[in-house]
């Protein structure tokens, strides 16, 4: 890769880690690691979210007792303050992060137009 | 989004506009459109890849027509002297991306670790 181009990436990668949205959910990461019962739980959901991907993407349909277990956990997650807000973060996150990739592909699309674009052909 | 983050984007999005990398898959694509045949097998390659990739999502087995139909299709553009180097630049352009979001999800990873951290684990 250009020089260039990694030096511009470095510098991108610098305004996320240094922007609020970055430094909230870096907070809320150590707050949550500091708090044991709100790490297990945690750590718990994403084990099983994690394993329902695994099946949904190998073509297995979860059983209703593990689609209640996950439902469960949801809202057990949910009503955890710290862990409510860290996945509220995490969802800001995931905004910055599609509107960064929007920006930065913006040459390719104009090589090979958008989805939109192709719909409307 | 920050406006630091957005002009960082901004600036990262210019220097792969004005990468070789990019310079050369632009020629190409503006090659391929200028020529009728090569843009013809072009885009009839890409929508038999397409149909397959479609099919294999939705957990169709495609025929062995379909099959033996994709793979002298794919023959038929890899001797194509400006194709075959479009297909090669795009290649090319893939890494350059992968190595670009290596580079900015770095901050992120710390969070929560590589993929490879995660077997170590
Ligand atoms: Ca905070
Ligand atoms: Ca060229």
């Amino acid at each position: 890769m250009a020089e260039n181009l990694q030096d511009k990436a470095h510098e991108l990668a610098k305004a996320l880690r240094e922007s609020d949205e970055f430094q909230a959910l870096q907070a809320l990461h150590e707050e949550v690691e500091e708090d044991d019962v709100a790490s297990r739980m945690l750590s718990n959901f994403r084990k099983v979210q994690l394993d329902l991907q695994d099946k949904q993407m190998q073509g297995e349909q979860p059983t209703e007792e593990e689609i209640s277990q996950a439902q469960k956990q949801f809202e057990m997650v949910q009503q955890h303050d710290v862990i409510s807000r860290l996945m509220e973060e995490e969802q800001r996150m995931s905004t910055v992060i599609g509107d960064m990739n929007k920006i930065i592909t913006e040459p390719l699309e104009s090589l090979y137009g958008t989805p939109e674009d192709e719909q409307n052909q």
